[in-house]
């Protein structure tokens, strides 16, 4: 039966509806595309005003054709290809891509005509991509249903990996830089708006082609993260890599994204522990999304208990060699030197070589043989997960000499990698044909090694509860919180509540010093209201510092009926661990080190929830704050373990639908072994 | 009267000590390439074993020669090398560059070569390149003194950017990547270990050279900085842009350094510092080091107190646009939306562009027309000190309409930088013919903006004073180290010395609760062996304290004689200053947020000292924990003024030769208006 797969990127009839005789604009590329590269399916050109286009018949409408073509592109104005849209609803189109912009980011008018758009689609079940869509290609069959000015190219050369992209013009970028590199693609999708098809649904269609053996994605935004998420687990289960770029490091480019697409961009580092987390490989540069995916094709999802990895560097440069090392180790990848051993083999076999990190050759010399016998060496020795060759002056004058035997080695089992410091377009154009993974700057080359090293299987199966939307929440009070984190299992204090109006001092259940704070669900935050007091000695105490709080409290226009009393709780330091249902991603749950610096060093980690304990224990490494606690300059050691206990239990959340957020701050971290107890919590929940 | 410039760069005559008769081999290469590039001074090759090489005489030695070559580059292996250096100066070679390797980086032996080369220089007036130098450049005449293979060009193009480099073989990878990208280079000079000529004054000698326009450098260490220091200064007041690479961000990349050249690499922000303060723009990826000096040679460097710099952005494509705003601001540059007037310009002009931070084009359409008159009214709109314009697809098919009017308005007193989305190498040739700053890739394109737009005029005038050496040094204790705080006018607390073995309490002349550190100039970390007591309440206390503290520093194996007793000193926050004489670059003054985790966040900002009140102020902003004190979050705001004013007064140790260093941690910022107080401090002073 045909499938989605079929209709979209392989369809054996297309309409252009719209389609303009003059090849210059935008509406009169696709037939000329079609043409130029040699589909063999039927075309259809719709033309209003013309019964010619380009020397071929143009119909006037779609319901004027011979048959109902499977996939039209409309490539009208927006009013026009809403109606378009409609009438391919009614005759039975499988598949319509939408050109024209002015919807969701063109105001209350375009939230109109998406709506319109999206009750075609539930009525008739076709299937749409866009609107604000550049296009489909399969550069395979020559479909071409694009007006992307850039694919106007007669030789673009076919390859294995699939691209889709927010930005159509994007995919041209990719496509004529991946030509110059002599890198090819099997098909590109502009996803546009994905008011229906979303990006992960087209991919995930594509998934069952059998010449695709890895994706490229160019992302501005995790619009239906629940569907990328989908199809990035399908792809890991069936062996396919996924390489992604996304826009919105910097919180000005997240702004941009909000004016070009209408969509809200989160955090940075949530899409990073998105797309660590489903094992989606994730570059900083763009030219690393271009040459990186020969490598990641060989170089297999890591398991989480596996070792860190270690590259070894050969090169006939050492002055060149340390261009790529330097980035490398920026962004943490370890160069490992040989072992004795590799060393010993290297000198058996005639190799002159300083035991040093980086395999010099400059004396053995830039010659077949020694670079060959080195490269076997090294990509046979136990150490090392990959090996990079950094080749200098004979890349771009005796390529021969120092690129061929990487590419007569490019077999083994462990990947090689390949940095040409000159110019040297040749060398770098048999790389690329021979499929071995090579890179034409040194930051792009320490980029992809890099993502391709952190890159791991994914950490969930299945999709993810879909998050409650826009429900009314409210938050809990103090011991309702603790509640929860009583069955979480996560320590806290011996609490009570007292009346607040009382002007004897309360029995206690536990000896002073104590903490005393208002217990409201309405005040969230305590503290900035003069809510919250602490080592209070004895009962004058505790009955002066309700007076002042109640005192503060009305000033801010609440009334106080009952204190919360604690026992004070000390530790080594203080962390803050929290859970929240993000818009886009799901359930979250993030460590941090508490107080001030926190906030100005955004020094924290996130995963998606729930997380195990090895993964809390990554978390709580990748925390510097941390550092603190892990017995530094002689101090005594917190209880990680137990730390680690506490975000696993917070994290479990996610199995709660009710709770839209939690937040422990500060969990005080004790000495080894004494455990950590939460003594503030908040929590949101719906109502 | 001839010059170093002429003799070094322009020689009438050269010899090629030990040219070899095999044009593939290094020693082969000098006298192919001369050819090649048609060098039309007179040739001397020497070979000790032939009569002819690659069909010229051949001479048996220097002596034989019938002339005293100007420049004589010695390709023999090293030990023939250093006789050859010899012979030079006994000759009166002028300048001698010399390939071998085998020097400082090869242990003893090594060292004792260079001796030999440097006496040579010393004795004889011989001015030597080298040793390890793949050779001097000079295309513009055919000077091709080089071994470097990448350099068997027939049709390398001019230019007027001058290289220096630390590694030879990256001359290869500039000029062969220049050309690639149509950008030419007046010459280059691989610089190798610097034992009698450096980079800095390789550079300086260059200066009056009318045809060079600015300096390219890639710097593995900062080795005689003095020199490089007086390079920069000379090029700023000539107005001769110099844009740096520097090696070493990361600690791997310092410690290969190490072993290929020799020379210890300092920690990276010394260097970033050191740069900065010279006006020299650093960028870090090594594409923008070649394509970045057409855009510095537009930009003026920025006087010290011009208000931030904004940047317009125009494009065709906004998703193309936001790939450089992105890293853009990940920099901290600024993309600044057009004022009203500015878009009420636009509209009378017949541009339809959108209010928003970037002016988008894809509704006017990528046509002649509107790009240069959108550039035209961008490029005199005052709030803009630069416009970015991002090239779609037309940039690749259609350049005429896109790329042509950049080229066009490319005059305008402001400057003008392009970014082509698509592969369009007949763009980019285009433009770099034309001299506009044009860029393939978001990331150097962004790099090399930021660092245009970073750059300062020089902030010190003149040589500074050379660091003492090697001598001997002493530790003052607290009491001597706040003499020298009083005499630069840095408060500290009143302090008194009392004995040690007292019983009794001593009368203090200020009240309780006080500090109490033991005081001697032998240990210089008090608190780590329990020599700091703090917060004593009365005189009992503090006997017992001291009594504490001997049994402490006794078990140390010291003897304690004197305590130093204070008063508690508090206020809102600490700061850590510090001052040291850098091995390589001379006189620095620190400021960091005091404390563990300044040291876990590497949160500290540096400068060349002295440093003047606005440039204290400046370093204050780039700490983040500074932000602290800064009056977060409804806090008081501490006296940043005073945190100022101490940075600046330690920074006037520059003037003390005797000082190596000096650390005032910590130093107690108070409310503002109050001040700040010493309450430590660590001075190392020469004996």
């Amino acid at each position: 039966m045909p499938s989605l797969r079929q209709f979209l990127l392989s369809p054996r009839s297309v309409a252009i509806v719209g389609q303009s005789n003059d090849p210059t604009k935008a509406a009169g590329r696709p037939l000329k595309f079609l043409r130029q590269a040699g589909y063999a399916g039927r075309v259809f050109p719709i033309n209003a005003r013309r019964d010619e286009v380009l020397g071929e018949r143009a119909y006037p409408s779609l319901a004027a054709l011979p048959e109902v073509p499977e996939h039209a592109y409309i490539v009208t104005a927006t009013d026009a290809a809403v109606e378009a849209v409609e009438e391919c609803g009614r005759l039975g189109v499988k598949v319509a891509t939408v050109l024209a912009d002015g919807f969701a980011e063109a105001g209350p008018a375009g939230v109109a005509r998406e709506a319109q758009l999206r009750e075609v689609v539930q009525k008739t079940g076709l299937r749409l991509v866009g609107p604000s869509s550049l296009g489909v290609v399969n550069l395979r069959e020559g479909v071409m249903l694009t007006a992307n000015a850039a694919l106007d190219e007669k030789d673009l050369p076919c390859g294995r990996i699939f691209v889709a992209s927010h930005s159509g013009t994007m995919i041209g970028a990719l496509l004529s830089r991946g030509k110059a590199r002599h890198i090819g693609f099997a098909g590109a999708v502009s996803v546009g708006n994905e008011v229906d098809l979303s990006l992960g649904e087209i991919c995930a269609a594509s998934l069952d082609d059998p010449d695709i053996d890895g994706y490229v994605l160019f992302l501005e935004t995790l619009r239906n993260a629940d569907r990328l998420r989908a199809f990035a687990l399908a792809a890991a289960g069936r062996g396919k890599p996924v390489l992604a770029y996304k826009l919105g490091r910097s919180a000005a480019a997240r702004e941009l994204a909000v004016t070009h697409t209408g969509a809200l961009a989160g955090e940075d580092d949530v899409a990073n522990a998105f797309l660590a987390d489903l094992g989606i490989a994730r570059v900083e540069t763009f030219e690393a999304l271009i040459e990186g995916l020969p490598l990641l094709m060989r170089v297999p999802a890591r398991q989480r208990d596996a070792r860190p990895p270690a590259v070894a560097v050969v090169t006939t440069t050492a002055g060149g060699a340390t261009t790529v090392v330097d980035p490398l180790a920026m962004r943490g990848v370890t160069i490992a030197q040989p072992s004795a051993e590799t060393f010993a083999r290297l000198a058996a076999a005639g190799i002159k070589a300083a035991q040093a990190r980086i395999v010099d050759l400059t004396i053995a010399g830039a010659n077949y043989e020694s670079v060959k016998a080195t490269l076997d060496l090294l990509l046979s020795a136990p150490e090392f997960d990959m090996v990079l060759a950094v080749i200098g002056s004979s890349a771009r004058s005796q390529p021969e000499k120092s690129v061929k035997p990487i590419i007569d080695s490019a077999s083994a089992a462990r990947p090689i990698a390949a940095y040409m410091v000159p110019d040297a377009p040749v060398a770098l154009a048999q790389l690329a044909s021979a499929g071995v993974p090579a890179f034409r700057t040194p930051e792009a080359c320490a980029d992809a090694i890099a993502a391709a090293l952190r890159r791991r299987v994914p950490r969930l199966a299945g999709p993810q509860q879909a998050p409650a939307k826009s429900s009314a929440a409210r938050l809990l009070d103090e011991l309702e919180a603790y509640a929860l984190l009583d069955g979480l299992g996560i320590a806290r204090p011996p609490s009570i509540a007292i009346d607040a109006t009382g002007s004897t001092p309360p029995a206690l259940p536990f000896p002073y010093p104590v903490a005393a704070k208002i217990l409201s669900a309405d005040i969230a935050h305590k503290s900035d209201i003069g809510g919250v007091a602490l080592g209070i000695a004895d009962g004058g105490a505790l009955v002066a510092a309700i007076e002042t709080m109640r005192a503060a409290v009305a000033r801010h226009g609440h009334h106080l009926a009952r204190i919360l009393v604690q026992p004070m709780i000390s530790g080594l330091g203080e962390a803050l661990i929290g859970y929240r249902v993000d818009r886009d991603v799901g359930p979250l749950v993030m460590a941090a080190a508490g107080g001030i610096l926190t906030e100005i060093y955004r020094d924290r980690s996130l995963r998606l929830a729930p997380v195990d304990r090895d993964t809390a224990h990554e978390m709580i490494s990748e925390v510097r704050g941390f550092q603190a606690l892990a017995g530094h300059r002689g101090k005594p050691g917190g209880d990680l373990d137990a730390l680690a206990q506490a975000i696993v239990a917070l994290s479990r959340l996610a199995d709660d639908p009710t709770v839209v957020e939690a937040e422990i701050n500060p969990l005080i971290v004790r000495p080894a072994g004494q455990g950590v107890v939460a003594v503030d919590a908040v929590v949101k929940i719906l109502v």
